[in-house]
């Protein structure tokens, strides 16, 4: 099964936002087995979105749009698709009376404007939007099902994931194919051996497709299986096998599962087990605390942190000696032992990390070269504060990021190894 | 002038990623005067790209190529557009010394799929890559001048500055059209006040068009006169009679112009008086200091900052009451005076803000919704802390992120005001 996104706002054009939307409906569509063929940006021309719905219609079985269903005259994508279908615009009452309640405004009192977004094409399906007063359409037109939602992406998200994913699916159920789609996410390996340790897996051909994708230091792994819907268990059989030689390839490289991020496993690490974290933090200014407590849940885990952004910072806060800081600089094995150390006792956590870096664009020297980070790891009840050194290539974004990262990593893997005391 | 922008890549239709490229590339072409019609992605298919290509060709002045330059065989950008403008392949002796060089081996031990980098359409002019193999390609087709370049943000962006974008003016210039764009950015006012401000400015037909975005609760407002080459003068006071007119009305809601965001205008303000700042921050968990510390510079301006996000933290960290928290809460006027007040004697800081709210999804009570969130703002030599309240909309994700927003707006309103020490 095709499918091609069209995606309508006059702002995307201008590049003032990258297409999000498409990217989400994209990966939505690609879990149920539809392959996305295209992906296409329109504004606010009628003749332009008409001919691309057009194009759509002729090349695959679902089209989805979104945008362009607002109340001004340049949202014209109700136009288009009439004019395409060959269907006359109708006034739906249902949609009068449910933007009447989101509005809280007698139905006689709404403007002319808002009643455009009451007109459908003739026999099509209204979905409820039940996020704003925009409702979607299902429709169908030469053997295209054709679904259309708002462009605002919370709107956009509940629609697609209530109204039109069941409808592809249940098409799919009836064409008797059934796709199953894992994901996997590994952390600490180059890519080289991210494809070594994988190994056969990846060769094309195989029933269970595995793909990967590199991004800021983390690996995701794709695992798909295609087959007959009766064939279900078979399927789900041969993607464990492959999730099993996956987990065994990988071990504690492989940190979280579907969409699970790293933050979030760290903050389901901690909790389970019962423990706390803290960090100071120099390079990455707060970005470690920041990513823990954007999680839910995080107040269990993350009670307090520091940024030590400065020398004296780094003495009057976590008391890190003033001869440490001389004699070995401030990006180094033994500041970052110190301020781990300080960290855990002061914060009276189980774990803390510490991190001090270059960053840039300034500040690097042959020794100490842009990029160049320290990782300190102490542990309630271990004699020794880990450390570790890394050098990060990119710009000061990159060098943070990747900083982040890793001190994120450290967290999970002393919550793992929390077990035995860290000892 | 017309363009259409192309994008290629299978991971884009996995929805893996969001095509920023694309937004980036749109962004340069409007502010040279060039209009972007629509946006296309495709995958590896040679055929569907050709297809694409040859629309393209159809249709605009310009067709800007991203992707599919690889060294693998799914790299079809080169043979779709051998096919579609009627040319050979050719291998160019140039690239392969680049490439050599960048991966700093011998000529002759090159690869043969990396030879496949070297192979240029018959007459295409190469474009350099300084960071990167793959080089891009400009060529002329059928009355479209086509620009190809790589799918990596950082080689692409680099490559669109130095040699597309000054092809396209070179264009513009010979054709005789001149365009200006300038953009402001805006806080602290809803949209509709911010319509009602820009009054008449907002009228279509006027030499000066003016746009507006709103998003995450700031403003981007864009002007954009255009006329001949020889008017450059008169556009140019004509922008400047808009941009006073803006400036008046806006006053100190105007917080940047350009490419500058609030973090970079933050850092800029503090650093040019020679001030300091700090944070308190709860709800917001280290993310006010995260953006601070994301602009370079930022070392002068933040020493230190505070992640206090339980209680216990809020009174070890920071020395605030066991009595106000008890009696008014974490999240109130009072705590947020006391972690302010605080924060700024232990930094020594000019300015200290502090935030406390209910980012959720927990923990709200209808006297304290989801979404309220209290700041306070001390100031060296002032008497008081001042204290505001705020409920903010959407999720967590929403509630965190405007207020990270608000604490900076106040920082920098701050910093301002500091011109008279804050009395």
């Amino acid at each position: 099964m095709l499918a091609r996104i069209l995606s309508i706002g006059e702002e995307l054009l201008l590049g003032e936002i990258a297409d999000t939307n498409a990217a989400y409906i994209a990966r939505g569509l690609f879990d149920c087995g539809v392959e996305v063929r295209g992906i296409e940006t329109a504004g606010d021309h009628q003749e332009y979105v008409a001919d691309a719905i057009r194009r759509a219609c002729d090349a695959a079985d679902f089209l989805i749009i979104t945008g362009g269903l607002g109340p001004t005259r340049d949202d014209i994508t109700r136009e288009a698709l009439a004019d395409v279908t060959g269907r006359n615009l109708e006034y739906h009452d249902r949609i009068m009376d449910h933007m009447a309640a989101v509005l809280g405004r007698d139905r006689a009192k709404l403007l002319d404007n808002q009643k455009r977004q009451a007109m459908v094409p003739q026999g099509a399906e209204v979905l409820d939007n039940r996020c704003g007063t925009a409702p979607g359409l299902w429709l169908e037109h030469d053997g295209t099902a054709i679904a259309v939602m708002p462009g605002v992406p919370f709107e956009m998200y509940a629609m697609f994931e209530e109204a039109v994913l069941p409808r592809i699916r249940e098409r799919a159920r009836v064409q008797g194919r059934l796709v199953q789609v894992r994901r996997y996410h590994v952390i600490g390996l180059p890519e080289s051996e991210i494809d070594a340790r994988l190994g056969e897996l990846m060769d094309r051909g195989r029933e269970v497709q595995v793909g990967t994708r590199v991004s800021r230091g983390m690996c995701m792994i794709r695992t798909r299986a295609e087959g007959a819907a009766e064939d279900g268990e078979r399927l789900g059989r041969l993607l464990g096998d492959a999730e099993q030689r996956i987990r065994d390839v990988f071990g504690l490289h492989l940190f979280a599962e579907g969409e699970q991020t790293l933050p979030d496993v760290v903050v389901k690490a901690y909790s389970e087990r019962g423990l706390t974290l803290s960090a100071a933090e120099s390079c990455t200014g707060g970005r470690v605390a920041a990513a823990v407590t954007d999680v839910a849940g995080a107040s269990a885990v993350l009670r307090q942190s520091w940024v030590v952004y400065s020398n004296e910072a780094k003495q009057s806060l976590l008391g890190v000696d003033a001869a440490t800081l001389s004699r070995y600089g401030a990006v180094s094995a033994e500041v970052v032992q110190e301020l781990a150390q300080r960290a855990l006792e002061r914060a009276a956590a189980d774990v803390a990390v510490a991190i001090s870096g270059i960053a840039g664009p300034g500040g690097g020297s042959p020794e100490k070269p842009v990029g160049l980070v320290w990782f300190g790891l102490a542990r309630r009840g271990a004699a020794e504060v880990r450390t570790e050194r890394r050098v990060f290539r990119g710009g000061r974004q990159a060098v943070r990021d990747r900083a982040t990262t890793q001190a994120l990593h450290l967290l999970w893997r002393a919550a793992l190894d929390g077990a035995d005391g860290g000892r």
